[in-house]
């Protein structure tokens, strides 16, 4: 159920002594082909950590051999120094295995800021590599925690059309700073189907664009989102794109559902689906102004079905739609009705930690549905006093 | 220090009953002339209330004789009915003053989506008229206030060109959902000055983009703000454009401050400035960035001098910078210089409730600050409990 459950992968997950906790904090994926293709997209962020102006030059062939992660650092404004350490960690992993450090991406999560303690990473590297295994996917999960509660990881089985059968796994992490244009958040996919690098990079932008693009927790940016997918062709199965594509967006989904279900003190997971948009960008950019209004989120956290709050979000943008046409229901029960009152609010049960809240914009036939979490005590406590 | 200040007004505050509290929650103040020029900014939200729509037509003939306000009920998303109580609203206030209807600007603030208790507003205006006075305006400024801890004035005394004297008073209310193109708000301001409504109305234009426009507590936008300047000529003077804007922007300025320093639940006031910006608006962008990034106010809620959460917010924009150019410092403390590891953190003092972040750009000369909040647990607290 993980990044190891397609054929031709190994990982492991190790304590390298980053962390203060001595929880595991470092975590490889090795590709043993015979394919190493690879596609790679990361943060929109400007301020872009070490290790991701790192991979993405790594990216740029199509070729990746291995994933080396850390969790206990961002290495993000670390710097010319913070630059050669991600150097560092990508030539140490490729000496152990025998690679080139130009097909090893590194990505790093954590504190801003700070150098990472070498010392810990480069013996790290090695244990990693004696530790590596065909079942070390979980501990891979487990090493890339930082805020998480629980390590998160899918996979998703098809055939091509032949009959012929192909996975996809994947972990990911990530929790707090969950945005868009990605999360805070490190994902590396496999898969065992023989795919060219240019058919995994189509398809790796059209998954996260639907999925984690749209897993928006608090509207803050990364400076290290990384999703990586690496394919070995070890199942000699060749899916068609679209095929091919809806599994990866299946994938993609759930590791997305397992980011906002596990986001820093949010007591609600809320799925914001705006229908009836004359285009899917208009559905979109409502979902995301309610998914984005503390005012709303904090609401939500008092079990308060407050859809006027939801309607002044949606006020904000330049979606087309008539205010005094606009249909707002949560859980079901359609409060807002043209843009006024419609059924009563005590109707609303807020109880569960699933909401839906479901805006009829009554101007098309599109939609789009942003995935984000109230705003809690919890969250404030956890980012007041956690430094990352 | 109120918007009875300036000769010509007269106003009162008065408890019609509409909030369950028994706190007083209706306004009026009356310009008695002999001007009676006016000009008004009102929300950009495209959800906006009743008394918004009507008092949009109100203003454009640059005459208002009088504006009646209430707390305890925003008159928002309320359809047909909620239009006709404004316009009863203002037709009683005109009644019992001997004005137009069309000369009234009718304010309304509190919770989005239910109708307003007419049959307490209506004799509140009959109260209201026998409550006027030439010092009526501190109680004015107590009657609007919704969460607000503490009534909001300003005044500011200036001479024109051949030194005669004319004031410029104000009140405003606002806590929650302080946000950009104006925030809940509710902003009356006065002047005796002769004043004609095309340089009314681009005086307050000037005044309200960089004073209320960039105080931006939560990042949310109300659908009820709207900021009315009147001007009764009673003084006599007749101020240069230059010198009347630049007196407006002190009143809107102290006001402004005032808005953000009783912000629902804060423990911090947070200026954040941003300079040698190649442009305004790259400063006020990248200023507003950081504004609103939840991450960067739960940091500072918790007194951790967290710049890479700065920077992160930073590298969304797309504002001219280096990212290897910047550098942040926090009430003095350099602690990221060029992009990168600065002075010490723990040089930062985080105790006092002024905070003053500053962002060189290193991009150009241009620069902009934006003032808003941390956030606390006090914000969720307040805004899960308080249904608005």
């Amino acid at each position: 159920m993980t990044v190891t459950a397609p054929k031709g992968f190994r990982a492991a997950g190790i304590t390298a002594g980053i962390k203060a906790s001595g929880n595991p904090d470092m975590a490889l994926v090795v590709n043993d082909g015979p394919d190493h293709h690879a596609a790679a997209v990361f943060t929109s962020n400007r301020v872009a950590a070490a290790p991701v102006r790192w991979s993405k030059q790594v990216v740029t062939d199509g070729r990746v051999d291995a994933v080396v992660l850390n969790s206990g650092g961002a290495n993000a404004c670390t710097g010319p120094e913070g630059f050669q350490n991600t150097h560092t960690t990508a030539e140490k992993t490729a000496d152990v295995l025998g690679i080139s450090a130009a097909d090893v991406v590194v990505c790093s999560t954590g504190l801003i800021g700070e150098q990472l303690p070498m010392d810990r990473i480069v013996p790290g590297v090695d244990a990693l590599a004696a530790a590596l295994s065909a079942d070390g996917g979980h501990a891979a999960a487990e090493a890339i925690m930082t805020t998480d509660t629980v390590p998160k990881e899918a996979v998703f089985a098809g055939t091509d059309s032949t009959g012929r059968p192909y996975t996809i796994g994947g972990i990911a992490k990530g929790a707090g700073m969950l945005a868009p244009g990605l999360a805070t958040m490190l994902v590396v996919l496999t898969t065992d189907a023989e795919v060219q690098p240019e058919m995994l990079d189509a398809a790796l932008r059209d998954a996260t664009r639907v999925t984690f693009d749209r897993a928006d927790s608090d509207g803050c940016m990364s400076t290290n989102d990384t999703v990586v997918l690496l394919a070995s062709g070890a199942a000699g199965a060749s899916p068609d794109p679209g095929s091919f594509t809806a599994g990866l967006t299946q994938a993609c989904a759930e590791l997305a559902r397992k980011l906002i279900g596990d986001a820093e003190g949010a007591s609600h997971d809320i799925a914001i689906r705006t229908y009836n948009a004359a285009s899917e960008r208009d559905a979109e950019v409502v979902s995301r102004a309610v998914a984005r209004s503390n005012l709303f989120k904090t609401a939500i956290f008092g079990k308060d079905p407050n859809w006027g709050r939801v309607l002044s979000a949606v006020g904000t943008t330049d979606a087309v739609f008539d205010p005094d046409a606009v249909n707002v229901s949560i859980n079901g029960v359609q409060i807002c009705q043209n843009g006024g009152i419609g059924q009563d609010r005590s109707l609303v049960d807020l109880e569960p930690r699933d909401v839906l809240v479901e805006i009829d914009l009554a101007a098309g036939s599109a939609e789009a549905t942003i995935l984000t979490n109230d705003l809690t005590h919890a969250y404030v406590h956890e980012n007041s006093a956690y430094s990352s």
